[in-house]
């Protein structure tokens, strides 16, 4: 039996990569698509690699969901969730969040990651954390889907973490990401020429997914405390990450108790791949999959841990609509 | 002796790019650098790769350029020159403009090219075309600088009509370009993720620098009618162009008389090489050199000339003022 | 019921791809693969991103073919498959060669294109062209796939030329292709140093695709003469093709008259997709679609046609299993 | 007064970018140029960016040395430089290796680095590490040019170390870089299709570079022992590396001290310039600069030191000489 969903903001970037596997999934049918400035057009006019050109976007109304809806997924700016997630919720549909406003369990984190309180810290705790194969999500009916570096560093990190095989209090993530990331915010940073054939670092020291990353590692791997320091670049590719993770060692480790380690985590967990040389980020693209290794340096008396996943936004997507008036520069 | 030169509109992409030159060059001393919103700004702020943090962009007023003023460049958009570049001629200064108001010699093609009368057509008939490899501007007041798919496409074509090798009512020019001749301008389909790792063709039967090449090939090849069929497309490189134009030809043709046909014609050019493999774009980054090439094609009776140059924009320029804070996506 | 298909040439970029649509397509069943210089290896250290960890990649030898195969794929270097094609087909296989031994259809035709006698011109008739949607293939048993190059250029101006729109001996085709088309070749001229961030023509004038686009035209149109300027392009992409095709034309034309055109010539070929804006690259990655679309240029009576398909090789393949002794530069 | 220099191994990527220096440089005349299997060849055959057709590539044999040579610099493949630049220093020359046989400063790093014994171990002490921002070279008659990695590294962690602002046993440094890092290395890890569009690690753990950074910190910031973990990146770029370095730091620090720690270990330092945002790659290009910055984490007690900078390989160098055949694919 098929659950009915209802995408609001179906009209970015990841609204329409959600729709794409939907569309793809027997699980699921979408019957109701929201949009912003965007509705009142045509699905395929927004997303034209998406099929079924009499689709059309509705407003983000959640009075116009249609009854029989089970579910609604949430692709909407930051602090666009905070207030209909709830409502949502407890007019008694499953919401899944794919933004960031309940990622953070606590207020604490949250204010610490946003630089602002959450206008409704009292719901903080009920949101489960949408990473399946470490945290349990069964029965939860309110989901935040975590953030794409987050995610990268998690899956690798976690369970040589949970073994006390490294340091939980001197991680150092540095990370790779393309410029699907960002959406299709317009700014010169993420033009052509700003991005192609260059790299540069940005958000260094407060960049916002580390309070996500230490509170998940803290939860999945048991441990009171986690430091993380988190460096992300941005890098000319379209979509993927490459997470590199580093941690001081206590002991001696070989590279084969690591690799069990994390195999010994995955077992039955189709979307995360141990391998055992480092993932390039394009074996990624295009699935859910996570690929990681782990190699021990003994030299330094450290670990280091990559992790790669492909971001989203497929390549057919991008631009089509906007080409006509655009291109006329000359 | 220095020539005291005063840039209008040096906050963009191509009047970044001219500074670099005229900082480089013995013969010009920039005095004025005038700007529209970024007036107020230092040079550097806008241009990081410019040296000379102590210079300032100043409103971009005529009544502002000091007495010694010989020289004004105008970097405008489209339309901007056309009252500010007589001003400045009738005020006694010679001007160059890089932008596209009087490029086209007659108020016929100007229409057809833009779609609207052009304000004072009167007095396109006066300004110079400056490519000096085939049209003389000695003693010009007023010069007006092609266009870059223009440039391209004219030095290789215009040899091999003046030669009559060829039939000037069916040229066919098809080209690619990098993105900076986009400039900085803000726009969906200029994002990294929609230029990248793909091809799109634009202004397909319409592009406005289809009469501008019509115009120069007629003139410099002294002919009475040159039709071309243009058909530009963007590629994902930073900058440079490669125009590719076919020809059909009466007669047979060896390839070693068209070489020397293009030679002939550039003796004593040095920004005109003539090689003899296809040129690659990137050969002509960081120079004012165009290379082109030309090949017969006996079976279909047609000769292929190859042509290729580097728009504006060095790789180090794009982006960095507001890096801090586009990239706080997360 | 299942076909059971074998595969030689299986390690190339050709052959894995061919191997992810067999695995996908419920009608085919590959029951053997076969590899020259790695045969012996696992099917997953060639091509990591094929699933099935167990599958092992023979020799090509076609003695070693199971007794139920019903149909060979041959992905094969130029003239390869000569020999081996009509080997099989003697034994009584259906054949599809993906290489270019049997693409042409007379003796003339191909010493025109590859420089020398086939090897066995008397049996370059029996191959069927396989483009279906232009070359009746039904009954078929030795099918020829056709050129990357001349698919993008038929698939649009066949229907053009049919309808007699356009003067067919005076065609000029422009095209542009990623890296992809040159395979896992070692040549500088396809490292990433080479090819980035630049443009450049090649094969002008003898390109081997002319012959083949020629014929096939003259066949789908039926026309006795087709005559075709051809000038290739490398561009910095990794897959994707766009060709831009101009011919004179006769008389007058709208639009429509050319949209309509194409889409009569297509109905009921979901693998052709007439678009009414320039067709992007990237649209049809991952698929196996041609974008084709066709502009009047009444300025210079001439009709230009513009087609875009995705070469071969997905973004996950390349380069996994030698990257860890490639890299070792420092 | 200028200095005669002879440069063997001119014919790869690092000899070519050192004779574009050379010439551009008012004290320095080549006067030979040697090359191994490119002996014979013209200058501008193996590059045809580098003017002056007439110079010839001679063998890399010093018998043929002109006597006025002063000073050769050995741009040769690893190893080849451990005999031919005692021959030549013994023979009275100035020598410089842009190669990696005299980097390390003793036989157990190079040991270490290399996992081989150097073959003339009593001599790596006499050689100067050429990074005179920190190493004093005045009056090295052998110089041995430092790597890649190890500069964007050295630069920016130096300092810091030699401050006791940060642990020096526990630095991570994980790095970026473009693809001409490899050369003209003919391998699938670096043709366009596996480098485009993604981004993998190697050498994870054992990279030589690792050594010669601890050698040099240990030297520059007076450290008994200084450990690092060193993952490097191949990202899809042409030129440029971007090093991110983590340290715990002891106390609290502030921005504004590291950032005047690095500007006083600068003064007068034209190719170092110390930056208040991460530095991009691209600004680096065409320079010998190295763009460096630093900032605090307080959060996880630690420092993050970002250094860019270009390597070597202008973009208009590569593959010219070659495209002819090797574009012949089809």
């Amino acid at each position: 039996m098929q659950m009915q969903v209802a995408v609001l903001g179906a009209s970015g970037y990841a609204g329409g990569e959600l729709i794409r596997l939907l569309d793809a999934h027997p699980g699921f049918e979408p019957v109701f698509l929201g949009a912003h400035s965007q509705a009142g057009k045509s699905l395929d006019s927004v997303h034209p690699h998406l099929a079924g050109g009499d689709r059309r976007l509705d407003p983000n109304d959640p009075e116009l969901l249609p009854d029989e809806t089970d579910l609604v997924f949430l692709a909407l700016p930051h602090g666009a969730s905070a207030d209909l997630g709830l409502e949502l919720a407890a007019a008694g549909l499953m919401v899944v969040d794919l933004g960031s406003d309940f990622r953070l369990d606590t207020p604490e984190r949250y204010h610490a990651a946003y630089g602002a309180p959450h206008p409704h810290p009292e719901h903080l705790a009920d949101w489960a954390y949408g990473l399946p194969e470490l945290f349990d999500v069964t029965g939860s009916t309110t989901v935040a889907s975590p953030g794409c570096y987050p995610t990268a560093a998690i899956v690798g990190l976690a369970p040589i973490l949970a073994a006390h095989l490294a340091d939980p209090t001197r991680v150092t993530v540095s990370a790779v990401s393309g410029a699907s990331g960002a959406g299709r915010k317009l700014a010169e940073a993420f033009l052509f020429g700003s991005v192609a054939d260059g790299v540069v670092a940005y958000g260094v020291g407060n960049h916002r997914h580390r309070p996500e990353m230490e509170m998940a590692l803290e939860r999945a791997a048991g441990l009171a405390r986690v430091k993380v320091t988190f460096t992300p670049h941005l890098v000319p590719m379209q979509r993927g990450i490459v997470a590199t993770s580093t941690m001081p060692v206590g002991r001696s480790v070989e590279r084969s108790e690591l690799l069990d380690t994390l195999r010994d985590a995955y077992v039955g967990r189709p979307f995360v791949q141990v391998v055992d040389v480092p993932p390039q980020s394009r074996w990624a693209v295009g699935s859910n999959n996570v690929l990681v290794t782990a190699y021990p340096d003994p030299h330094a008396d450290s670990v280091v841990v990559i992790a790669a996943l492909a971001t989203l936004v497929p390549a057919r997507q991008a631009a089509r609509t906007r080409v006509r008036e655009s291109l006329a520069y000359g």
